[in-house]
């Protein structure tokens, strides 16, 4: 029902590239992925034979749990992981039971998995701003010289030159490519605390394990875990808003540009009508325009999951979940729509002076 | 990837019957419906053959759309309609085209599928707030008489009975079932507008014809189309919104009196913990909670979608297909969490003075 | 600070008729003109004599409560009628303190004090609906029959005469009168409760002293108060942005007839610039688009407000003093805006066909 | 009528150092700084005697312009500088023209002024994060032996030490402090482009011109104006709202800790009540969490303003205006509130174990 993923409206909102990261497929084995990692953590550091330790990850990388059971347990615990755990465990002997999940909560598994996807999925748009700088770099090429009306409060204030006009969408976009390089070193850290997040469920072990973790995970290693410390992740959702809305706003521009009486723009493809089959709509730039007023409404609540009481919030924690990840979506589809509707433009401004 | 479809989290915030009243199934059924109402519509008033209207409109009835084909149309046009309206006229003789669609326009199919969307699900909504008075009721009658401590400000006040309580959480429940009487004398209305909303691409006919599909359509004929003026959806919004935040405020004090230390309630069923075997969460409180603050975040969208510019905004449009939807799920899983979680009290207050 | 009282984007913002209803000074005579009222039903009721009672309350009404004294108790209490209810006994008689807000909490005088100012300032509001009503129709009849461009998706459709365009402004103004006599029908209601909400502060006087009291305010007398119960208020912020939002659709469709290449629209008077003496900005067009977008962003906030825990929260209470005198001031000052506005058009639209 | 400036609420919103920097006075003495340097410069770059750019530059810095000029001036033009230019020509001989603020555009003026006010009110807010750190310090110092329960979904999980919960609030305050310290480095920065942002109006003297006026300012001078590239100032607001959010989960959690039956802190002073004088209520606790949803609310709209349309947008500007001056006012009052509410703490947990 989501836009995301629905059968037709997903022909306009659906990324195949951010979905296929950040769908459950992909979330379980990353689950699984730490899970197995904790394992061998566990033999690392000494609480269980590293032999156990070892084959409790192997099996656990190889697992496929019971979704139906899965959603059974998540519907009455809340999350997923305790019924994981016990799935696990019912698959392998009793002797490598000590070897799993001990000393872990469910949310170090399940903000460490966001964290792993939030990896790949930033450098996938890391790699479309890169390609959107490069397409508007064409536009600039071929159209830059030319002159249009410059306007502001919506009103021909002086001429300025196609490339003007150009700069000012992509200066923003170069930005957050340098803001994405700093907050990655910020957000893509291990979550690790065990049950009240003190780290010391396996006494004075605890950073040793938070060392071993994150180095068989290829994460940094906070000094301390942040189950109620979600400033991280509110950023991570004002850069997904950030970079929607500089689209939102060069969407605009075009879609004004294409306005006739204006005719500013020439863009190819785009919408037809089913009343009135001479018109051809921008649909890519209102999309720009849809996809950036939505990542500003979600960022509110982003924010508003700051408030996470005491040691962890249930109430809070869930928000994000169901925030962050439709805001990872509408951003990278905003990317690919950009990437596209650049590439579609087939005139620009009018000659040059 | 949404929670509401979610393999595993969908335990906590998939609402069956919402979803197939919501789901593309049942949407693209709706959108059959309206197309062939028209088609009579359109032999209603003379402008084709009765025999063509209806042999028309029986095809649509039948009709199964390709699904990747209106994808792909609706990535092209922003909307599946123009690609529905030819896989429906290559499905049938070409001397029934005349009978398809002509007069119409995109938005009045699919505003007006939403509004029939609307009707069954706020019907469902309805119902349960009724069930969750007389839960509510219930809890009243087993345990009103018992007192417990008022709190104001989070402090101690002075006593109080539960059944006060649980009138605090039930009189907002009638309140917004008569605010929905009204709400849907309001909004339950047919689209029906044509290309630029005029309702005169068929002349003089056009009253005529809106009074024809409203009728065969069971809705409300205005008197004139809404494509521009969102006012009534943002209503529904606000409504939607209204229902979740008091439960989200008996969520909240449900979370409250649940504490250790207060223990003023006891829930059957509940959460447990990966990492702690001794606890039970009150899970379907604190989903409450989260669900208010999603719909709470969510309507700002919604109005922000009023600023619908000219005769029909794309842009403005669109971001109500990405809000709506997802704030009548969280409503109708609000209510359905509630009401299960007021089934689960098993005992609330202290003895009766 | 704020812009509605800022001492020169006040010439933008202010509106001084709302202002002047919703400012401190009105806001005090309202407390006064409560606790006075109720002073006279503690004599009504035979809880102090009706001449202790009588004298009481004209003490209290022609307080003048020492604004410093009031200042640093709400930075104490949270709120000001502790300090108030001290100012005033130490300005009468010890004999006349019976008589003197006992049985009232400061909840039901705050709140009383808001529905008695939202009474008057939506009372304004109706008036100027009407107004702009009034001021369309005025346009309708000078350029109506006027041919201009039909535009969906920002993209020329077909023609519509500058008739259909006024009146996709008008009826919802029209609408959101309808809306608003029902809306004040439900909230302009009596708060009174006492301390933890339940009215037996005065023991089986307490529905007795309501109806008295909403006697002396002209307010409805609700069954029951409404501490933590704030759908009407959130109710009060949905209409008001419903309003602006109207409004910013306008707004936004004047600022794109104002374009040049477009020129549908001729505005007098208009905003210069400090750089181009030339133009001539659609300032007021512009507002209405910023005052729809702050009141769509405000509205959340309201919402968000519903999680009221318990018999009172002062957290989520002290939200809504944040939010809503704002979003009534924009909504009056875009109404105002609008006339004005609308009064100014000096041509729409080109010649009749 | 702001909370913020409220004769008696202003006891509880109001914080005078935040209040005096960004109050209209100093704003006033900033612009007039920023036109005064921006004289200077035009005769360090030879478009003036310099000797006419001095004389201008004392005449401005000495100017006390007509608020009721200004004021109108806005109402007509929607901002204040076309007017506060005529008045500072007005108030000097026509020889000095030239050299006043030819070649700015009002953009340049609002936003470079609202960058020096932001350069002071971090600056307070960093000085006030490292106090409320060290404030945390001495709670630790004092109690932070002590056992309490650590609770996660509202539930007694397992004990904790005070010291825990106690770091679970400092951390990100430190946090944000670097952020901060990144932050400042993007932001302070010049706004310079003229008329339609260009830098081009002083022919090839543009980028000398801005790098002067910098200097003078003591501004970083980026590579090219801002006017339609708001990035910046919503980043502002996203780190704002971090902030606040951060101190509102502190202000929940001893809520939450103040609650009898749980009692785990002692707060000394506190708010009284009007109807129960046992009552001691947590004012500023709760105040951390209102005036946190109060920013999360407003940080969407400051992410709308990014769809800032062509050269620059009025509608979205001036969105900003209504917004940004209250979270900064929000936050500083915010950061005062909880070092007042930490330095009264007189116990907090039980004893150490």
């Amino acid at each position: 029902m989501s836009v995301f993923q629905h059968p037709w409206l997903g022909g306009v909102f659906h990324d195949a590239e951010a979905a296929e990261i950040m769908g459950p497929q992909a979330q379980m084995k990353r689950m699984l992925r730490i899970e197995a990692a904790w394992s061998r953590v566990l033999g690392d550091i000494g609480r269980v034979e590293p032999r156990l330790a070892a084959a409790a990850a192997l099996v656990i990388e190889a697992a496929e749990p019971d979704i139906e059971a899965l959603r059974e347990g998540t519907a009455r615990d809340g999350l997923a992981v305790p019924t994981l755990v016990k799935l696990l465990k019912a698959g392998m002997d009793e002797e490598l039971w000590p070897a799993v999940h001990k000393g872990l909560t469910s949310q170090d598994v399940i903000d460490t998995e966001l964290v792993l996807a939030l990896d790949l999925v930033t450098q996938l748009m890391d790699k479309r701003l890169a390609l959107l700088a490069g397409a508007l770099d064409d536009v600039t090429a071929r159209f830059g010289a030319g002159r249009m009306m410059g306007r502001t409060r919506m009103q021909a204030a002086v001429e300025i030159t196609v490339a003007d006009r150009v700069l000012a969408w992509q200066r923003p976009l170069l930005r957050h490519r340098e803001r994405l390089t700093a907050l990655r070193g910020e957000v893509l850290n291990l979550q690790f605390g065990g049950a009240a997040g003190t780290r010391d469920v396996l006494g004075d072990q605890g950073d040793a394990a938070a060392a071993a973790l994150a180095d068989h995970l290829g994460l940094a290693n906070p000094h301390a875990q942040w189950h109620s410390a979600r400033g991280g992740l509110a950023e991570v959702a004002s850069w997904l808003s950030l970079v929607s809305g500089s689209l939102g706003k060069m969407g605009q521009d075009i879609s004004l540009m294409a306005q006739q009486g204006l005719d500013e723009i020439e863009i190819a493809g785009g919408g037809s009508s089913s009343a009135m089959p001479h018109k051809q709509n921008p649909i890519l730039a209102e999309l720009l325009v849809t996809l950036a007023r939505f990542n500003a409404t979600q960022l509110a609540g982003m924010h508003h999951a700051l408030v996470h009481e005491q040691e962890r919030s249930g109430a809070a924690w869930a928000l994000e979940w169901m925030l962050l990840p439709q805001m990872v979506q509408a951003t990278a589809r905003g990317l690919g729509a950009a990437i596209e509707l650049t590439s579609n433009i087939r005139r620009m401004g009018g000659p040059a002076s």
